[in-house]
């Protein structure tokens, strides 16, 4: 017997039955905005990472040489690949660009509770406008999405932040702006969270922020909590903080016209950790706290697809990860049903597999789902499978059901039969049940 | 500039909406018989390929050691992880298990038309029962699948062979039969068509069969045309032919009840290359012999799953490759339409963005799909974005509109407007267009 890979998962039916409705509903949800799926590559060129996407990536990647030499990597995100691809047939592409994609990813990292080697997540980007419209209707995609799941006001809660706000912060209170790392400085605020005060302090001295310009800069960020707090931070920061701070107030103004605006809180906390962010970024969160990691995140990438090569294309995305948005839908009590569903179950006793397979066939051109011997049963033997896939109604076409021009209809909820004309089962149109020929 | 790796592919969106179209048919077609959707990791242990699937794979591997120190590889086929996961929970599992799986494989090979290194197959498995009822229904899926796509019976051909009356039949005719390699002699017929005759007698020579044993045995398979033709075979193959042919004619018999009897004929020069099939084997072929190669095939392996130390578990599936189907969708000019497609842009001029987004999201709500402006654009650089997504109607929300209570309400193709009452947009139910308020 062989052992699947630790971190790699295998979804059985039933399991897969609910993750199928919650990645049907995220992509539906994308797709009602106009967003378009693509279908991109497994393997990507190693250098394409080393080189764009930071270092604390390419630790984490499943790297080897192909057989060719190549070195190559299992992708470990989707956003170098559709910059790639802009960059290929940009000019061709009407903008902006909007596209949808829902695939596994790969990172060789320690696994834990939400945190897997192989990950699922559903891309939704826009390439080719900085008006802030762009980064809103990402926002009111996500929450369609999680709206669609059945999840509330009430379960999660955008936090809303700005790169060019912190960048500019820092600079703006930095005795020497050119000292400051502000890429640093940034993912000191992305690990804020998760980090004890004497780290967080000491990643954003290691920044090049002083001790005292540090503490600032920690109030003046966790002072913020609604839009109006910012006129404070536009005060402390100057002029590029403040034409970040109007940036975020537009978006979040596009938010509330496109429905998204509930759900949005401004935090300045919040800073996303991969370096090719720029403008507005932000996470969602569980309402309740119980889902303590951020479930998923996204904000602007604007210098990236002209980093790789193509025309200067502002960008915006958001990627929810399949596996922290189950830990939300389970802690809300949303997360879809695992049991099968099967709408009909013909059973055929008798030299009647021909007419029982017609009969099969009549159901499934009206859509529904169908299941019939292919076991050489019993009677009781294909009743009890029917049962065990939670078969709604039996069809039984016996020899002496057909002798009388009838098939029986059988309630499997109540155990309740009927017959109905032979000639008219299953009817033209429709979902028949017993209660329409009892 | 950074370019994708030789034999993968990126799907730009209009292509994509054809391949979406193709595997939403196919997954619909087996989802009406009631397989389940399963889904699997795309690294596995290299061992279970080295140890089980024929040296021929190997070769092809995408194989390389990760960070622990594991050999693994990018899963090559889906079957030896489905074979795993049943020996894994086979107990837990109601009898016939019915899988379904669309997904990216990987095999390091030459690239050739229809033939690349990602590329990707719906995999279709019935666990669980040794009646060729099943056998039958695999192929029935596959038929409903490609009569779904607009294929039709003068289209395609299921050529279908039994393992074990091409292995009964090298047995029975060899000097000694255990001289005989009869998985050697059945992959000698899986090149029959795609090697000279000088390499296929030689390949017959090299599993064990002499000259003249080899042409009696070419001369049997290859007379064979019909089901009636099954009865020369029978009667120079002995017993275990018989059964073969006996079990090839009931499966026949219930592909014929099951509505696939007419896509299906005998082909005994039909063996399938990998060593773990068994019993009926199948492919499907282009009927007009454009497309050359063999479009996907299937069968019976009954012995994989004891062999990766379950119980005794008999099998059968069909795996369509999505890269020889297009190829055959297009000789047929079956294959979808690769434009994209939009139901609805709302059109916002001067101050109405609010409004515009309300309209925006009732559209949704009804379940189409709408665009509206995220790139900052005038009322006729908004139109000619419309027009380059295909909108099929174009709802203009300008702030003389909102004045009168109304939005106008243009039709694309025709060019057409008129006016409709503002509070009664969208209606509560169904697709407004144009004709609908002229």
């Amino acid at each position: 017997m062989y052992d699947g890979l630790k971190g790699f998962r295998e979804f059985y039916s039933g399991e897969q039955s609910a993750r199928r409705e919650v990645t049907d509903a995220i992509e539906d949800a994308a797709a009602r905005y106009g967003f378009r799926e693509v279908a991109t590559p497994a393997l990507e060129r190693t250098a394409m990472y080393v080189d764009k996407s930071g270092e604390e990536i390419v630790d984490e990647l499943y790297a080897f040489e192909d057989k060719g030499g190549r070195g190559v990597s299992l992708t470990p995100e989707l956003t170098p690949t559709v910059a790639r691809m802009v960059v290929a047939k940009g000019q061709e592409l009407s903008k902006p660009i909007k596209w949808l994609s829902t695939r596994p990813f790969w990172r060789y990292e320690q696994v834990q509770q939400g945190r897997f080697r192989e990950f699922y997540q559903t891309n939704v980007d826009v390439f080719g406008s900085a008006a802030p419209e762009a980064d809103a209707e990402v926002l009111a995609v996500a929450a369609d999405a999680l709206t669609a799941l059945g999840l509330t006001g009430d379960d999660f809660e955008f936090h809303v932040s700005h790169r060019d706000i912190l960048g500019g912060l820092v600079r703006a209170l930095a005795d020497d702006p050119d000292a400051v790392d502000t890429g640093a400085a940034i993912r000191a605020v992305d690990k804020r969270a998760k980090v004890d005060d004497g780290e967080y302090f000491g990643l954003l001295s290691d920044a090049g922020l002083d001790r005292a310009t540090a503490r600032e800069f920690d109030d003046l960020i966790t002072g913020v909590e609604t839009v109006a707090d910012l006129d404070t931070v536009a005060a402390a920061g100057g002029e590029d903080v403040e034409a970040a701070v109007e940036n975020l107030r537009n978006v979040l103004a596009a938010a509330a016209d496109f429905g998204a605006g509930r759900f949005c809180e401004v935090s300045l906390t919040t800073a996303r950790g991969l370096d090719y962010y720029t403008g507005v970024v932000f996470e969602c969160f569980d309402s309740t706290g119980e889902v303590s990691r951020s479930v998923f995140g996204g904000g602007r990438y604007d210098d990236l697809i002209e980093s790789f090569g193509g025309q200067p294309t502002p960008a915006v995305g958001v990627a929810p990860g399949h596996a922290t948005l189950k830990l939300l839908c389970q802690r809300a009590g949303v997360w879809p049903d695992e049991a099968l569903s099967t709408d009909y179950y013909v059973l055929s006793v008798g030299d009647t597999r021909e007419k029982a397979a017609e009969i099969a066939r009549g159901l499934r051109e009206l859509g529904h789902v169908v299941e019939s011997d292919v076991s050489d049963r019993s009677f009781g033997g294909q009743l009890g499978y029917a049962d065990s896939i939670n078969a709604e109604t039996v069809v039984v076409v016996g020899e002496r059901d057909l002798a009388n021009d009838e098939v029986t209809v059988k309630d499997m909820a109540s155990g309740d039969e009927t017959t109905a004309p032979v000639d008219e089962f299953p009817p033209a149109s429709g979902r028949p049940t017993y209660e329409d020929y009892e």
